[in-house]
């Protein structure tokens, strides 16, 4: 039998996925699994957007153009004009889903075995992208006691080399639901200078920023057009993540020039979903208002029943829809998988993703799992009750 | 400002993009350009796709399954029975686009430095996908005067080494045209078992076959099936080429268990295309009859008249909708941009696809032209005579 590759078998598995058998395993034995795991909104898509695609008058399904359109490219500018960020419609590449403006960008910045230093928790997919290019991530960890803000920038300047090629950051984060300050993004926009790397932002959660907090994009830092660059999605934005568009924005030309290679080898972004993707720009401001009034509550609901939960540590979120909450168990890997083989609280159960996964440092997060809250607030609140019971009886 | 990567300057751009700032400025001067050079089909997308996308019910366009619904993937393999290729659900990993299950293929069976070999010229973007992972692409040529069939089994012999992790062979061929013989897959699939490497089939044209011929699909060869892998899609089977839906169909379960880990970390294919593309298996067969009757009838037209030129040598192709085409020219890349710099027939110009980019080997393909029989048939006759007045214009 001829053998997979070295890179094949090295390449990480989804950390929630190696549990979906136990889920589906519990499913079948009639027990209704509460997910606090997945990164998908129940919120309805803009009806713009849906009716969009229904609308469509296409009979010959043809390619689209390799970025984007020029006419989705121009309304994508002026959403960022919108947003303080100053993007031409050349600075734009449209991508299928983030993940692919993730794909390119490790192409365009980096060769096999040159690093970029990533605070951790991250976005466990990074890891993946990264693996699958050769190229090393270099963690730094963030604590749950500083709320996972920015770690002290000379913890960075020790991981420099001249194999760094960037920093990258997901703000605010998935899974600590951290925003950068100002601040924090001035201090990582003076490091990327001083040393001539990129700064890679995954700005895919913009629109979910609570309380009186601001989001501030590192293309409107200035001074960092060479250097930055913005990952960026519909996914979230307008609760289209089965919709694959994402985009690349960049003022660096080269940046430019290079991820349209990688963009035209695989010809084009998929062309139904570019349809809602354009037309969801149009969606009503007082849709954004909802969605975030509903994470709002949704957030306040889960924070303060975690916090009622003797021995569980939580950091308040005040951006994306996520939390790392540390609970008073040893290995949250196998509490995962325990809550859904051998346990229920009145036909129910809950399924969890253990943080583990979202550290590159061996041994970190393995108290803590990342609970996003995409549930309505009953069945939140339900799955909270359902969560404290199961600790109490998993450390009995 | 920060570099770019080795990788990402190195990148082949696409043999069509850098004529494509030529085609835009002779459509400026006013000039008709006949598109010879594409593999968009003008073909309607079956109405039964159309309607389904049209008529769909989503109110969140959530996330698919990341290999595909076991719906889907039922249905495709019902599909390839019917062509009597004997595979289940759990052989197929729904991919974005073909494009996407090469991807996955290079990261599941080769590592950076690793070989594939693969006859020339070759779909250009095998290239693309091999640079971008760091896998070489290991080229041996076939021959227009043997209608570019399989080179000489002793001639990949000579190629074999340690570093060799595959043949990949495109059947039947973009951009010669060339339906490989069964004799011809079990030559290949005799060298691939003795030196215990994979044989991966790109069959995206499984349905474009003409005259008398039948496709041998790889999967219909007894014994093979640890080596085979299938790169599929339903981009030109339909021509939906904008849905950005295809697969890898694989029975070595390592392949599916390795190329599974690629396609978690993107998440997911398409929703909507995913939609359209589980309907077009419900295509009725008179579709496929009337597409087929007009490829043959455009192919016989443009084979006719292209050998009514003087000068110009082409392979009658048995399948797919390109031919490659000689030219008493020197120098395809050249020629290819003066028709559209300097040239008008009537107030029309042609645009056709230098060779050269279909080749690995420097040198090769520079007086030869890869045309595209995807134009309705008046102006696919319009075409080859403004090819032939530019021909004898150019050699002027």
């Amino acid at each position: 039998m001829p053998s997979i590759s070295k890179k094949g078998q090295l390449m990480p598995q989804s950390p929630i996925r190696k549990l979906v058998p136990f889920a589906e395993e519990a499913k079948k034995r009639g027990i209704k699994v509460l997910h606090l795991n997945i990164g998908q909104p129940d919120i309805e898509t803009p009806k713009i957007a849906l009716d969009a695609v229904k609308n469509n008058t296409i009979s010959t399904l043809a390619y689209a153009q390799t970025e984007g359109s020029e006419t989705y490219r121009k309304k994508l500018a002026n959403y960022y004009l919108k947003q303080q960020i100053n993007v031409s419609p050349k600075d734009i590449i449209v991508t299928t889903g983030g993940s692919e403006a993730l794909t390119f960008v490790m192409g365009t910045i980096a060769d096999a075995d040159d690093e970029i230093i990533v605070p951790e928790p991250f976005y466990a997919n990074y890891y993946g992208f990264a693996h699958a290019y050769g190229v090393k991530i270099v963690p730094i960890v963030s604590h749950i006691e500083d709320n996972f803000s920015l770690p002290p920038i000379d913890e960075f300047e020790k991981l420099i080399s001249s194999k760094t090629k960037a920093i990258l950051i997901n703000n605010p984060n998935n899974p600590t639901g951290y925003l950068y300050s100002k601040e924090e993004i001035q201090k990582l926009a003076a490091i990327v200078k001083k040393h001539n790397i990129f700064l890679v932002a995954d700005e895919v959660y913009r629109e979910f920023i609570y309380d009186e907090s601001e989001h501030h994009s590192i293309l409107q830092e200035p001074g960092l057009d060479e250097h930055a660059i913005i990952i960026d999605s519909v996914s979230k934005r307008y609760s289209m993540c089965g919709a694959r568009i994402g985009c690349l924005v960049s003022k660096n030309k080269d940046v430019i020039k290079t991820a349209l290679k990688y963009a035209q080898a695989r010809l084009s972004p998929p062309t139904y979903a570019l349809i809602a993707s354009e037309a969801a720009l149009d969606t009503p401001q007082s849709y954004f208002d909802e969605v975030k009034k509903e994470y709002v509550s949704r957030r306040d609901l889960l924070i303060s029943e975690l916090r009622k939960i003797e021995g569980v540590k939580v950091a308040k979120p005040n951006g994306a829809f996520y939390c790392i909450a540390e609970l008073p168990i040893n290995n949250s890997d196998d509490f995962a998988q325990w809550t859904l083989e051998h346990f229920q609280f009145q036909g129910e159960t809950v399924m969890v993703a253990p943080a583990a996964g979202f550290y590159a440092t061996d041994g970190l997060g393995k108290n803590q799992v990342r609970i996003a809250y995409v549930l309505e607030k009953e069945s939140l609140k339900r799955a909270v009750k359902i969560l404290k019971e199961a600790l109490k009886s998993y450390n009995s």
